[in-house]
């Protein structure tokens, strides 16, 4: 587990992994691009959401849906006009913050979520809660900020031709229901879930990439009769944890769930169930699970003036199903993923740096490496044969053990070293990344061996 | 192969795979949503690309990098400013038209590439090209339009904070060059792609998906010494037609390559060749293969300040490496297999409309069929052990033919159905889609069989 965050980014910096976005420029705030080897360990990650998510459950669809959507999404989901963040400004030194915020940083078991502007206001007057920045207590009053980005499309740059990003993707499936469930003639209960980009302009985005206003979601939306006895909220929490422990290979003490408080919730939300991770920065929110109620279809129902309650084939009664909906953010679960998987480790010459990724996610399953110059070229043949079957990357620069130390430092669970016996013996040594044992395997065993470790 | 667009749509429209975007707001211009099907057609086209460009080609490596990035990038990329129509209004009937495309309408061969405004407007009126709309020839001058989506990213909403979204993911390799080069200690050649969206406020997009002003690309990046020998931008169209033809078993004679006239070309690209498909509608570019020297690198080294040549390690030449970009739009190659794939037939009793998708990218693999109500636990029982190994869907309503006909016309190229016989001699019957030849196979040699299909 690492300890410090600048050192989990210098590290996924120098190996490729993450790096500052538009970085020869300055950089742009909270931006960062996926190098080589993390845009393969997203790409992974997203793959194994999918496939256990969407393909191989069967109750579940996919679906992919624009980023821009009609405005008249947003204005019926609740978003437009209400999905901003309270700001107020320090008269004196000019500073602008969050007031929810500031309130929570000297009252961290304050729960802000129902509080009106006045009230908040009111709350850091009485209890004096100063200025972050200069000290004093000199506010503006509070003004709300729209947190979704706004563009135009077409030709005219007028309020008529407005547009958002989207600031979620859950709505894209709401507004989608009733033309997958009758293009695949679906039975409750089913559910809808996508993969994709969703953008919010958060006044205090931050933590690496725990909150960056460009981020991904993996979003699960569940349909089901209201009448059905199944607990279907705990069915995806325990699905969840499933994914976090038996597929990525979580600790369970890493992470706890949180059951948040009725007064938490949105007006129309049953229960909510928070997994949590504990990020180097303190406990984040990892992974959500949230009991909907009706309130999204009954809201696009109203305001599309389309019926999007399903009809029981068998009572022959209509039902507006209720939602389950399991959200996660894939760059806090990528930054989780990492900080599980950092270890420093003192070996006999010195300290290495692991990341002890699970072996379905490692950007590379295999490197192969010859141990001396005269065999590169049957190394590099090796390499090219073995990549037909296996993700693999070739390395022939600097000693073996500075190299063994780079694939550790990327994750790669397993080495393939040509070495000086290879011509007498035609076996390879195999280097295992966690226990660093070596075992030697023939060429002619060798394709068959690593398939039993990978599939 | 289909002859009519809205046959096409309304195909792909009832069998889930892509709907009208927001469609139960009234829709909004130009935009679609992917369905199951699309959505699980489009993944693994994607998966195809990224395996045969990144992860099986030695050169390449993938990148995962930001939709806004710092202004400054398209400055020096040359997108702001130049990245725009030339727009014109007819001033009778006030409908505004793009001059070049205007031009075009008439004269389909004429080049408007390298024109200035007033030549174009020059051109309109000796030519005498009315409007198409009213046919009065009174026209407003030109005026260019701004192709990016501008929003405002952070607090204050003015021209400090302006971001764009970008209208290319090429520009995101480009400015991480080093970045990749360092962190992975890349030698020359190589390459660098990803797979993303793109956002262009075009004025006439059209042509259901084939051009839509949110897009995704899947690009390359191939950097290359100028003084190698080796002739690079051949090397690529002949793997860009090798994954046309081989990996996603394209006709040669339903695309043609096109190779861009020196007067077409932009004042640094050295060459350019388009793979050109006859979609429907007529011709249109699919895949463009574009030389384009070494202006990026050395557009983004001035404007950055930042070093982005490549140190020969061999020679301690500087070098600022020459580019190949194989760039294309996933949409609209996605147009290209649906209507290379769609068919109709005439079979005994009527006809049948088939997707003769290759098996690798289409939606299921398999569709499992109980033929009577009783064999229904059985067949689920077999779909859920199938599941595991392969994609598939269930269907247990309606008429054996009638279910058949459902699979064809969504591509799944292998129906298993329980039967009749199925309890006496443990055997199912596999029916090929495109042959529609029935075979039976014993339960026990069930999944091996299957395998071989598909593996």
């Amino acid at each position: 587990m690492v300890t410090s965050m600048e050192k989990l980014i210098n590290h996924l910096k120098t190996q490729g992994f993450i790096f500052q976005g538009s970085e020869i420029y300055g950089g742009l705030a909270n931006s960062w691009d996926y190098g080589p080897l993390g845009a393969e360990l997203k790409q992974k990650v997203k793959d194994l959401w999918w496939n256990y998510f969407i393909r191989k459950n069967h109750y579940n669809l996919g679906l992919d849906s624009s980023i821009i959507m009609n405005t008249e999404v947003w204005k019926n989901s609740g978003h437009l006009g209400n999905f901003n963040d309270p700001l107020i400004d320090c008269k004196k030194c000019k500073s602008r913050f969050r007031a929810d915020k500031i309130i929570e940083e000297k009252f961290p078991d304050f729960n802000s979520g129902k509080l009106t502007n006045a009230q908040l206001e009111d709350f850091i007057n009485k209890n004096k809660i100063i200025c972050p920045k200069c000290g004093s207590l000199d506010y503006t009053s509070i003004r709300n900020f729209e947190l979704m980005f706004k563009t135009n499309q077409g030709v005219i740059q007028d309020d008529s031709s407005a547009v958002y990003l989207r600031p979620e993707t859950a709505q894209g499936i709401f507004i989608n229901f009733k033309n997958v469930q009758r293009s695949l003639r679906k039975k409750l209960p089913f559910g809808i879930g996508q993969i994709g980009k969703s953008f919010r302009n958060e006044i205090t985005p931050g933590n690496f990439i725990f909150r960056t206003r460009e981020f991904e979601q993996m979003e699960l939306e569940f349909f089901f009769d209201p009448d059905d006895k199944f607990d279907w909220f705990n069915y995806w929490i325990e699905e969840v944890e499933n994914f976090l422990t038996k597929v990525l290979g979580f600790k369970s003490e890493s992470y706890s769930k949180r059951v948040h408080e009725k007064e938490e919730l949105a007006h129309y939300s049953k229960a909510t169930t928070d997994f949590e991770y504990n990020f180097i920065f303190g406990r984040g929110e990892l992974w959500g699970v949230a009991h909907r109620g009706d309130f999204d279809l009954k809201s696009h129902s109203e305001g599309s003036k389309h019926d999007l309650t399903y009809l029981d084939p068998l009572t022959n009664k209509k039902i507006t199903p209720n939602v389950i909906e399991p959200s996660v953010g894939l760059e806090r679960l990528i930054l989780a993923i990492l900080t599980e998987s950092y270890c420093e480790e003192d070996i006999e010459n010195g300290t290495r740096t692991v990341l002890k990724l699970p072996k379905k996610i490692a950007p590379f399953q295999l490197c192969v490496l010859p141990l001396q110059k005269q065999q590169n070229d049957q190394a590099f043949n090796l390499y090219t044969e073995l990549l037909k079957d296996f993700d693999v990357i070739y390395d022939e620069t600097g000693n073996i053990g500075k190299r063994y130390r780079r694939q550790d430092a990327i994750g790669t669970p397993l080495c393939v070293t040509i070495d000086f016996e290879t011509e007498n013996d035609n076996c390879v040594t195999i280097r295992e990344r966690d226990s660093m044992n070596q075992k030697r395997v023939n060429l002619s065993d060798l394709k068959e061996n690593l398939k039993k470790e990978f599939f």
